[in-house]
């Protein structure tokens, strides 16, 4: 399973669930928008701290991020 | 919540009941011993992908090294 390309797809798909945009959530996490777009695209490789950031700023769980969804392998 | 210290306890925790030292799980990993040591006592700050790898390792899932615990705030 790869997770970079697991944690994007879940990050995107509550993001947008929230109705936030990248610059949205940028601004929330601190994070840049840029490195969430690489993130959604499966490009990062977040440590676990930056993982809790996400989804704190998401409203969600660390483990939100990293549960399975259909398409993971 | 400290992810390093939950990841840490959550990762002795299911090595131990595995009956695994330190050793031997560094030798199914690829980690170093000291790693997983530093590890252990949450003084690392590993990545999704390393999460993967050790849980791997553990025969456990990468969901089940960031569960909350009892002591997770």
């Amino acid at each position: 399973m790869d997770m970079r390309l697991l944690v994007g797809r879940n990050v995107k798909r509550i993001r947008t669930a929230r109705g936030l945009t990248q610059e949205e959530l940028a601004e929330r996490s601190g994070f840049s928008q840029q490195y969430l777009s690489d993130l959604e695209r499966g490009r990062r490789n977040p440590t676990i701290v930056s993982l809790w950031e996400l989804a704190q700023a998401l409203g969600a769980t660390p483990v939100d991020l990293i549960t399975p969804d259909d398409h993971a392998d």
